[in-house]
């Protein structure tokens, strides 16, 4: 009985066309260090995507894109404010504080694992405006969809936004699960980007297909200027760039993001509806590809022995994450399992 | 007629058995962040390959690999010793120094492209040790091959390392052309690291067959622990870290890289023999990839209008560089273009 | 009728004796960068007043003298644990982030505006040690006296660092008023640092009577030796540097430190006095010089207008301080203005 | 026979007049971290002696005010480009470096210890512009009166200014010894400074009279809000301001400063007129108050013998430096010792 993994769409491999993209561009030779072609088409193709000129940096990881990503909008002496169970502030061992030169990421309560106006406006109204002895807030970032799963409507990051703008605090989205928010949504990128007031995104690739390859995307030519530099010598441009690049390519083109992305919420939402009827509930609304579960340790216990994998993130509660590769049969057999 | 291009190891395509151990991994999941077997796999490799307990770091490029090492052996306040033409002190936008939280990168004229212990120990002499006023010299780098294509034998490293270690001052290798370098001096990898006092190693495997994976090989388990966190938080730990082990991988295995980088060299010197015969020789002994040749620039600007592809470094001299992809074809190609 | 300022000991001026000693060393020539004999009896006078060898730096600020210090125990990927309300924390605007290479500064719910054993052991539990996506506790950094005038009796130090040291995790004292909480528990330097476990100490002379000279404090020979060179780099060793040194010792001597330090805690101890009988009470025990104490913001309103300064921390809670310069006529003028 | 001290001009005391003016301000209470009036009106004085509004920030050591007035100046991926022999380059351990972010300090060939148009003019020829592999050009930094003594006319620093600016390079002033430059060419701060392009200088107080200030002095409203950040996390901000601001406000009150830089020039010019009669010169025009002269090892030995304190800079080359204390009798006596 091999094990269903539910644990995370890290632990997924990457899509076939992936592979096929890298096998199509391995051939010749081509400029290095992001001079080739093939950067230059993702250009092109991210600008489509979100329609409007954009600028792309593929990254090895979403922790460079967050953390470079907001350097090049935080100040040494800045603050980046977020939910307090943000990943950036939780499990990227204050990246952002490195690649900024010391600036402060501030995690804020919010309701669930969302952030609100009233939050912000809250936090702002206790700021010290221009006291040097405090951290300014020069970055709102949030997690779309959100580390417990939860999605911001484009509205709802529009008036964040506006909040932040006003006192000059500009806006990162940390899209680790950006493709699986748009599914969930069934709204466009420029919708939950540059629309709503968010400068820059992190956008997510490699946890729905992607193999080696994330990417910064920012609206604003002065950042994207900054980022060139901050890219560089911080190790993150690839001599062989078409070889990061093909695989963002490939992943923006015919509709491959928003299909995997599809699958793995179609994935999550099947197995919600199965521990519903087992009498589990996520404990905030789940809407893209990953919940947070309220389940007793000892039942919990018995789901891991009978080869669910999965987190128990604290007692009495699990997470569970689906991904592109996720099937119903694996669902299906999962909650056989629990089920017994 | 198609130009031959021989501007850079970095501008050829990655080798198909790279691809190939990209899509053997692509299967079912697997551990994220670097704790999957493929990774294990790797770290078992590296050890063998070096004869001894090593550690490996999948990185996504040489600057990375060169100024996280670098910056896990030397203190902010210390300097990293290199000769004046090193790519860590001219290419890396003082990745080093940032990394390393403002250390020093100071270059020394050698003779050619390579350092001397003669150089070395004149410069120990004028150091104010232990002055609070001036960065303490703390790590030496080498480059092997050297940016000009010398190489250093395993007894010189041997020598440099002594006189360095003799200080408190450690060893690190920029090994961008590691394989070349051990393909032409036909020795084991033993012998130009930790043999002769190597106490970090870029292993440079991009320019040399890989996609997307360099790496950094320690032989301090000191040193290896103090990476493990750098790497994360300077966002070079993969979370699909498979997909960058699996490229070392299959590098490390069959002896692909060796044979690689012997192609590679051999088609040097083929070009290097046939410009000897129109009467142009390297500035410096060329034992790997690459040459700097002295070249009248009207007869350069010929070549290139020909459609041979290279670099014109500085006035009256241009550098070749082949790959594990040139041919004797394109080499003979090339020669027929310059000898018209 | 002129204000009495119960705003900061930082208002007040400097104490007479430190105009002395600077007059006293403003004469002839000296070797520059602390290579001075004040500096060396600086040194001297320390080792006596701790009862062991101890290692000085004269700093020009608190701030200076907590980042730098912390930065000396705590690697990049480190976490400096403290008190949520610590000043490392909220009003030195990340000034430890910066020195240390983007360290982390966690704070802790404790009890009042003191860390207890079970927070810290609690906190220790949570921590994923070892996990290079989540910063490593490195240094706890308590503050005696606590920002709120709390002090922590030896043996709490002691328990605290034995925890700290069991998981090595080094400990650090803001001592800004380390020398009231030595004049308020009627301990000796040695018990309330090294023989309780403390490794670096801020010691806190500027808000207790000296002008521009401040010092850290270590034990710890390898602290020291790496001390020497950050300080330099972050333009911390004053050129002249016996006008530094001079200020210290004239502190450190004819026990002037305890004395300013007890005049200011029997100041403050006279106003809450006066306080309690018009029926108001500080919100956590008050030892040393300072006090946050519940009052109504219409009452406290009154008193501000009346003349007496201080600042209003939160709705409700009003905060005094007094200083070396403090007299028992203010106290009992302030006290009047409070209760007409 | 007690040494005639002519090692450096941060050997001597402080002005009296400094102390008068802590003792003048050492009364009542006043505003900590700056915002005190003390602090204010020196504000107002810089303004008034340099013509025109300008933004004052009061530092423990040329050290800080070099490398926090350059980090505003430049970004973590910039180059600070100096001469070779620059202090910031030499002796200060790259504090420049780590308040960056991890700049470049890049040290050009002059002539003599000046750089010149042609000089910068090449180097910027040779700059790989936009490239981000390079670290790009940022600010020029002069040093007034340079390490050897020797000056810039207001019309070479306009000119050198010029150049730096149509690059988009800013200028800076490391006017340790700004004063003494004053002092030698007769001309107004202001047309030394932002009437010639600079746009931050260090003030370079201490060694010509003040205790423990030196100051950042900047023309740009832009740099000077980025500052008060930058120097409260640096700890640069004391927290009784009033003892940084009176000493530099004495400086600047009643032609103290020039006073003193002109009684130090002097000395050094009655110096160098009796080593001209012994058959000794100075290698390179010496203006201001230190010089580098050519003297046998041999000599030079018998003149230290003899009780003359100096420093041997090279085989060869001895460097004397005076102070605002040095007497007409000092130099005769030196001389006389030299004599024999």
């Amino acid at each position: 009985m091999s094990p269903i993994d539910l644990r995370s769409d890290n632990t997924a491999a990457a899509e076939p066309y992936v592979l096929e993209a890298l096998a199509g561009v391995s051939t010749g030779t081509a400029a290095s260090y992001g001079d080739d072609e093939v950067t230059t088409r993702l250009g092109r193709r991210v600008s489509e995507v979100f329609e409007r000129e954009a600028f792309v940096f593929p990254v090895v990881s979403g922790t460079a894109a967050n953390a470079l990503g907001l350097s090049a909008l935080c100040p040494p002496w800045g603050a980046v404010v977020c939910h307090e169970g943000a990943h950036i502030l939780v499990n990227e061992a204050m990246a952002t504080s490195m690649f900024s030169g010391g600036a402060a990421v501030l995690g804020l309560s919010g309701e669930g694992s969302r952030l609100t106006t009233a939050v912000l406006a809250s936090f702002f109204e206790r700021t010290a405006w221009g006291d040097p002895h405090s951290s300014q807030p020069a970055v709102l970032s949030l997690t779309q969809a959100t580390e417990m799963g939860e999605v911001y409507a484009p509205s709802e990051i529009a008036s964040l936004g506006e909040l932040a703008h006003s006192r000059g605090v500009r806006m990162h989205l940390d899209g680790a699960r950006f493709a699986n928010a748009l599914a969930a949504l069934g709204c466009t990128p420029a919708d939950l980007t540059w629309r709503a007031g968010v400068d820059v995104l992190s956008l997510g690739a490699t946890k729905n297909g992607t193999m080696t390859a994330d990417a910064i995307v920012t609206f604003d030519p002065d950042v994207a200027a900054e980022l060139r530099y901050r890219l560089k010598r911080a190790g993150h441009v690839a001599s062989k760039g078409r070889f990061q690049a093909a695989q963002l390519e490939a992943y923006l083109r015919d509709g491959h993001w928003l299909a995997s992305a599809g699958r793995a919420n179609a994935a999550l939402q099947r197995l919600l509806a199965g521990l519903a009827q087992l009498g589990f509930a996520p404990v905030v609304p789940a809407r893209a590809n990953l919940a947070f579960v309220a389940v007793p340790d000892e039942v919990s216990a018995r789901w891991a022995a009978a080869g669910v994998q999965f987190y128990v993130i604290s007692p009495g509660v699990v997470r569970f994450v689906t991904s592109w590769a996720t099937t119903d049969a694996e669902i299906d057999e999962a909650l056989r399992r629990c089920r017994r």
